[in-house]
């Protein structure tokens, strides 16, 4: 199986992993419901205070049942927006991983298609808008 | 009041429009519910053809009830979608533009609070998955 | 052959298009007088609309002839001007195929080396500008 | 008139220029048969080292007649790969600029239209392909 | 004076603070050690999570002696990375913060120059060598 | 070993290089104190003049012993500012280059994995000041 890239740092095996991050390994496996540690959330256990500050605001944002928060948007519209923003950046891993976790909520390929145009088609306003440094009509402050 | 940019092509007034370009200023108006042309739209008529282009597909994408289209997302995931895009690229004209769009559809501050925190945790993971240049764990074709 | 990554969901192979989709590919085919069809069209008609309304804006500006439409650039700059926009969004896929685009349309080495040193160092005085804040002197419209 | 910004160093004005920058500030104005500094060179200017590096990239690459080199791109080509990625990166300085410096060459409104229909073609097409992970069909080395 | 933009949401001013966001400014403004709450945080104010979310990081990432935390970077390292990412990105107001923040550090104009060389002489390799789609001869993981 | 992605063009083996390439060659292996010529120079190679160019100020920039110039900046702040860019970029051969040579340097884990996590935080802090539009509140010129 071909694979896009290695991590520059050997990424922390859960066998390997004491104290803090294996608590976070844990925490990250019972939130998400799944039986292994992503190589994402291995690689920044390389450095403890960053693995442990990156769980917590994903787990807030993304997992916010998790931390008795009432999140104003729905689990799916989350994953559209981090896969938005994966696209837009260009980030293979995330949007690897942003895909799966928006089709394993239920997303289907039509719909992904749909995300995907509206994603493209803004990416062509934005350079277009900077291209032509348009000047803004809607005067914010916006309330 | 201060302006932010001025486009690098002069605008085409509304009352200069003729043929093509007036066709599409009335369609504008009418599918988007407005009294005036944005400035984008006024910047794109300096090439009939790019408006026309842009217009169609942005009309399609997200005005789909004009076209006999059914979406999958609703109108405020869209444009969160497109706010989502145009924060992660930096275009003001776009964010202001979107934001205002968003607000219209009743998106509270609060919530465009949370739809900024999660574009900007996925800046911040994306510069991290890359940084590190991690390794997918999820393999697609994504089936 | 290593390969860099892989659809996120399955293409559409040839031998299963039916309808729109077969209608599109054939007409890839045609315009473009290759005798397959690449992947990312395969890739975009996991939804059909899209890979339409994408294939009808690169016909219609890439390929001007096939649209009764004549073109104010010249297919090579047009290749050039995707190649550094391509480079400077660092996509892969688009890179390897507008490099091999030019190339077939008689780019050589050398003047793609040219074409990617001054992609370089625009990229380098963007960040400068942007770095440094610099003020404008030129005043738009450009009139 | 409003302004968009202003750099966060004070530029080097004319009249206090001495030596070094002296040298490159007549070069420039000389090479680009201008009778001013842009704002860009007098805030490089800031640092002499900086100032002189970028100016002799670009003389070499933007001015090759005035460095006895003969480049491959004509001069409307490269301007207009300098405004892709400025468009790009969304680069306020460098899109005025190159826009000008375009127009003054003799691009009109219609073409420089086609430019950013393509630049915007692109960028979606980018956010495609790597929002969707395409596989590469043409493999390099491109010989 | 010119202001470049205008926040979206109106910003939270200090009298209107109550509960957590008093807290906060309060915050902010003794570890930071300045009079007023920049724009910046007084426009996440408009969603308190959000504020205390980013706070909380910066705070911990930039000022670690107000979290009992020792950094292996020094505070200009640390305002240099910042400025780094902000001119990569073209974002104004973090530019301009971040500039300023590295000036009342001690950072002189000539040092400033060389760290904005170095930022826009590896925006220009990134291009090139994704450009040319580099094959990597450091093979991680880097142990 | 699988790799990453190949050159669109050969890179010139060190066997085959001649006049001004070999000369570039060698000052490389000698001014980095290396064995080999690594892929982005050889690719670079396909274009004397700008192997010649990127190599000159590469060199001046990050090896101002070998031109005798003082730096302000010391080689591992150089390299962590080349790293926090590539990773911002997400430009994988460059990210790879960069973290080997910052541990090369003396780098530990630790501090690497601080350097990304204030990466991360500014492309955070970048997303929400451009999608909030945040007006800036320190006023440059910061003299």
């Amino acid at each position: 199986m071909p694979e896009e890239r290695i991590a520059t740092v050997p990424p922390v095996a859960e066998s390997d992993a004491t104290g803090k991050v294996a608590e976070v390994y844990a925490d990250i496996k019972s939130v998400k419901k799944i039986d292994f540690v992503p190589n994402f959330w291995r690689t920044l256990a390389s450095n403890t205070d960053l693995l442990e500050s990156v769980w917590t605001q994903l787990k807030s944002l993304m997992h916010p049942e998790a931390c008795n928060r009432t999140a104003k948007l729905d689990p799916i519209t989350r994953e559209i927006i981090a896969l938005a923003v994966s696209a837009t950046n260009g980030c293979s891993y995330c949007v690897n991983s942003h895909t799966a976790a928006s089709l394993k909520l239920g997303l289907d390929r039509e719909t992904l298609g749909e995300v995907l145009a509206i994603v493209g088609l803004f990416n062509t306003t934005n350079a277009l808008a900077d291209g032509y440094q348009v000047q803004p009509d809607v005067l914010p402050p916006l309330d």
